[in-house]
């Protein structure tokens, strides 16, 4: 499982809680590399604007590699300033020869640096998340579709209530991680922005050249432009922490039923796969996979809480609010990612047992149908009298422990309406699954359609 | 300010807590015409769809009236059930005369009643909501078109940096007010769904009908039509939070810009209208209604942390997650729409004092605008020297208190490069607002289509 | 179970999440006598200092009665200045005749007002609270007492694991139940206080009589005497606040495990009581009482985030951050003693099937006591040996579907060193019960000490 | 500055955001060395109880060494069984030769070493933490002994109101930060303990010696012995995060008055010390060391929210909760520490402006002494008409720009009473302080008796 966490220094605890690529696209390596891909792209919009010469932009350009620099001398440096923007441009600075130099950076201020690596990380991160929220989908559609038929107990505040499939169970996970991803690829596409405003959000050093710089700045970076700067207008933020924060309650959920399913009284499934075995205790098969991803999910609503308590910087750039966002996100990242890793990789290994739904199913000894029995006797009897009547007979299965259909069967007020074999008929759950197929199949298309989008076109 | 309160029981908080009309749209009685709303909707999809007699429709329709039952009986009564439907339908199932009461509710669960409800109110409410916002809007439009070019200071990290206008503060505002409300239409149109799935997801009880009544109820109810239950797939409700949450921020953030600027020691804006006086302290005057929005919007990130936390509920139906949504999300919606309805009365009648924003400008004597005197004379000296010139000469301003251009029109080597009038115009900070009219107007612009989009519908 | 909820306004949600006595205790009914209490105990502190006479301490003492305040003309008031207090001091002044009107409120600001009277309430909320969490704590002991050796799978990860009995799983439950009615004890005993400031917290007005007001204020309310004013030092409301986060999970640890042992395939508890039978599935009870208290009790978590975000009110006293409180902490309190309320009836009138439980124990056929085994057989074989040995043994079990036992004793390499008699004896789980018994003991020891303080005293 | 980072890796973000030697107390290192000593206190407490033999005690506790372990490693085989601790103990058992191998982690569960490893780094984090605490109310202390009669503006609402000195508004941050850093000494002496339980807490493998073998590894590690296992009763981490979280608020508060004072229009205080120039704008003094706590005490309520959530393990041993615990626990550890190490600095080298603290409280010409000018009328005019009298003096002062000392004077009504020299008493703020300086002296001594108790010891 150790290649799930791919290159980078691991932590005790990252191995669970910060698997999959997500972590790297979030990690300090990435943030360096997007912070001069900032100053190398306004190097060129500068360019396009005819402020500097283009080749002064290619120079600066040539300085823009993350490996050229030390992270720990610019977080520490960091300290003195406030944040990493202003060292990593002087530092830059330094390396840039002859003229070019006096253009590094020119109009901007560092919230613009950090806010458009931001951006820059982000979109990397949502790229990267939803290869394993769609590789969660994928696995929930396909047990969607393998066990569109498979009989199980439907559970309601966690009693038996009504037969349902397997299918629409992992029909239910996929139609929830389809909407976060759609909600993440709304944020993807629309949501993310570059950010130059210069110290106080007027351009004010680059004359009638800004928002013109703006925009090339925007296309150089291939992110939208905004309207205006957004220093202390933070509604990208909260609105990508949200969808986030959605994602990680779609994981959680599927990962959840995954563990309910796999409890040792049920055992309707079990996550396959090489961990989760138990040296002191060889019997136990601890879902691992899904009860990491619980532990991930559950750290994303503090962090999404965090993020939208940080929205309201003061005047032209906040005074705390900013700053209190940086790790935050990359957490709320972090996390999110590490749990549709795991989420996926329990899916994906996920061992069904149809039998066992099917038993765990028939204890209830046909009770479950009790509802369809009152419908049947309904036209005859009037509702409440059927009601009152299957409710009496249920009651009596309960107690004496007899077949529920037996009961039924030798009861007069049933015999009269319903044979040995209609009553058989009516307590068998393949018979009374409503729209289960149409729910699935509109899950699966919905989710075929995600992933194969009409124009032919990636997502 | 009473009015603001409109109808309905007002308590001790409410005023402050619970200012402006979504209060009332979250209320039990809105909650409650809702639930009936619903189970008459119910009936006419059901006699569409041919499973009951058009008659019988209207009869249930006729006693879907919320006056007709006792909010507070039913409240007791759904203690022992565990949620407020199950009362309802029962009550209203004693009103229906005739064959019709049996065919209340039919092929419904208590969730479907409580889900459709919360819909249809969270509908009303951001009706209610973006009456509010788009009020605060205007009135922030309206300040950033009349102080296009009132000079003030730009602040970052609560510091005087360089010069803004007032227009563009508002108008930053504005871009965040815009943002929120352009997120919340998405929900309103697109996020929204009706709720109908039976017991366990898979309305058994209508047979095969069951797709067909779902979409005819979403016809009846005019809102969309899920592809399939959302009993525990809950996307919407956290899309729902996350889009309230991001508005509390953009609220938060101009009221307490408000309160900033209105400080004793700025004195830049302060608040008309009725309130703020202090009965023991006769000079003071609080800015009451952004001190209130404050308040307000503080109470958000909490609450949509509860409700993201929430979205994990068990396979068909959930064991407590599902009830932990109802108080959280009334609250965030009343919580929000009062620090609208506050917002949108501070804003409204902001008195500004141009004259004490251009005195508080001056303050620094033209050390703002230092950056720029770098700026002109790096040509000719270099940028790096320029810099140290420049910082050396703020530096003997700042120490001797003497006025910048006077030290600079001093000193040797500024006088070689500039007179004392291109120093004047230098330190002119009018001059010095780069693209801050591009900005200002691109937000009046970008809020003007909002509010009169070019279809000339509503938006 | 209407009784439950008492007097008071219910609303359609009340019976359910706003449950027990704590509701009333913070309802508007209360805070408003508490702030009236605050003026007439302030009056009498006055006169104590010599600084008004005794009969007009008496004079206002009698127009201190909720009754004579209209709740609802106060709450529109508020508006207009931003707290309750200040309309309810020109009310109350207006109800106090003669010169003794003058005397009113002498000294104070409204926060004093406010703040005092939440402490008020927040001591009466606590003693209720109280009743409930330690009426639950009861229920947990009778429990843990009367199935001291019930044995039962001691599960983790939701895995049967090793066995345990029932009465220490709710040993355990009472030990989380009494540490968090512990921590709230204490913040009762030592964390509430007296507020009297005046605007700037300096009692300016009374001259230098005011730190012995403060004391006699203290006093006269049987509350503490704070150092010094605490308007915008809210460490309190934090530690309250997180102690009632810490009650909160207590509550729903306890809940969540009776929901999980109530799932139809593990039956081993199940609700009595009144409530929690399904209309349309009369096989189904539904743990309703559980269910409600983790509803209640996961609303906690964000409203104590709240709360200590609350915590930075500006300079004197805060623009936003203390009206911030008002809410979350009613809301926390309601929430909170709604779920001791649920808690409580839910083990009060818990059913337990020991025959059940046994039989889910047994269902793994004494795989739970492998570790037993190669205990048993380390000390002739090595440890590594006889662990291979057992797992390979288990392995067998599971894959054959023969007994565990019949295992082992059909293996010339156990039988060489345990009898039959002796397999059967270190399978026989209530033999690996290690110190189950000993921490029952000191759970109910620690509880029976709570209960019964040593000193005779209520606790 | 960097030197307050210490060793260890330095992240982008760590200087700013992992200030302090908190982080170092809570990194991979101090954990995974934690984890061993609970191993070799364990073996320690085996070998007291009889169970094994000292010397293989000996040997285990020489294995026992964090620098022989590859923390990479250990993080990524964690995946595959979902806790670092059963990884870590197979490397030890490696690292163990002969017989004691078989003796390493006897009787104990992974929880068990997690937890006990949890409560090590919670004790050195939270003595770290205490220096930077009490190193920040250190200084604060001597600012309110300083200026203790230093004149200011009392601010309500960010409104000036009446005066106090900056010794009470130090002294309010001293007695905030007291409050917060004793309730973290509570958790420090009485809240943390021991964790051993065994795979169910029953402590089964070893016999009846279980609660002894307990009660020595609680000696051996100097920690509490918990009645029984906590291993899903978690009030414990609740209290813990909690306090925490109260800290988190008494630092933020601070830090965010020192942002409000050094703000360019108010400019009471400056951060002295190194950082806080900006390159671009030579002017401006950040309070970088304030708005960088403010950042990282912004993290903490989230945090806080998400440690409370996770308070609720199913059964013996939970499937997600108690793995959620770790990241947010070292999280908050983390920043509330940089916080505390942050606002340490800002006020140890806060500069304070006495004068522009005067003159800011002039300002307002006398109207923030209304209310003693009232007080002082009263007897003779009545206090109604007094404060009218006032009230009209106030707003003509205000309206006409003349001294309120000159408005009062030239009043037929007030002269008659009051002398201008009366009158220039009553408006000299020095005289109307109150309580000021007795609540300074609390303050003050309760810090004093804090940092020496009584008894000599250390706090």
């Amino acid at each position: 499982m150790s290649d799930a966490l791919g290159p980078g220094a691991i932590g005790l605890f990252d191995g669970i809680l910060a698997r999959g690529p997500v972590r790297h696209a979030v990690g300090d390596g990435a943030w360096l590399q997007a912070m001069l891909d900032f100053e190398s792209a306004l190097a060129r919009a500068l360019a396009r604007a005819g402020l500097i010469p283009a080749d002064q932009a290619h120079t600066i350009d040539r300085a823009c590699r993350a490996e050229d620099y030390d992270v720990a001398a610019l977080g520490r440096a960091a300290a003195a300033i406030g944040n990493p923007a202003e060292p990593l441009v002087r530092a830059l600075t330094a390396r840039v020869p002859g003229a070019a130099a006096g253009q590094v950076h020119r109009g901007a201020t560092s919230q613009d640096v950090v806010d458009t690596a931001m951006m820059i990380v982000a979109r990397d991160a949502l790229d990267r998340l939803r290869v394993d929220l769609d590789g969660g989908g994928d696995a929930a559609a396909a047990l969607a579709d393998r066990h569109r038929t498979t009989l199980m107990a439907g559970r309601t505040l966690l009693q038996q209530a009504l037969p349902v499939t397997f299918g629409l169970e992992a029909a239910g996970w996929l139609a929830g991680l389809d909407a976060a991803a759609a909600a993440l690829d709304d944020v993807r596409a629309r949501g993310l922005a570059v950010q130059l405003g210069g110290a106080a959000g007027t351009l004010a050093s680059l004359g009638d050249a800004g928002s013109r710089v703006l925009g090339f700045l925007a296309e150089e970076l291939d992110l939208p432009a905004p309207a205006l700067p957004w220093h202390t207008a933070r509604a990208r933020v909260g609105v990508l922490a949200g969808a986030l924060g959605v994602a990680a309650g779609a994981i959680g959920k599927a990962a959840r039923d995954v563990i309910l399913l796999a409890q040792s009284e049920v055992a309707e499934v079990r996550e396959g796969g090489a961990g989760g075995g138990s040296s002191t205790l060889p019997h136990k098969r601890n879902p691992v996979a899904a009860v990491s991803a619980v532990a991930c999910a559950a750290r994303a609503p503090g962090l999404v809480a965090t993020l939208l308590a940080s929205a309201w910087p003061e005047h032209q750039r906040g005074a705390g609010p900013w700053q209190a966002e940086w790790r935050p996100l990359r957490d709320l990242f972090e996390t999110v990612g590490s749990a549709a890793a795991w989420l996926r990789e329990s899916l994906a290994h996920l061992e069904v047992d149809p039998a066992r739904m099917r038993a765990n199913l028939d204890r209830s000894g046909g009770l479950l149908l009790a509802e369809r029995v009152t419908g049947a006797l309904a036209p005859a009897l009037g509702r409440l009298p059927a009601h009152d009547l299957v409710t009496a007979a249920a009651a009596e299965a309960v107690g004496s422990g007899r077949p529920f259909a037996d009961v039924l069967a030798a009861r007069a007020d049933v015999r009269a309406r319903l044979s040995p074999d209609e009553i058989g008929r009516l307590l068998d759950p393949a018979g009374y699954l409503g729209s289960t197929g149409v729910f699935i199949d509109r899950a699966l298309a919905a989710h075929a359609a995600r992933r194969s989008p009409p124009g032919g076109g990636a997502p």
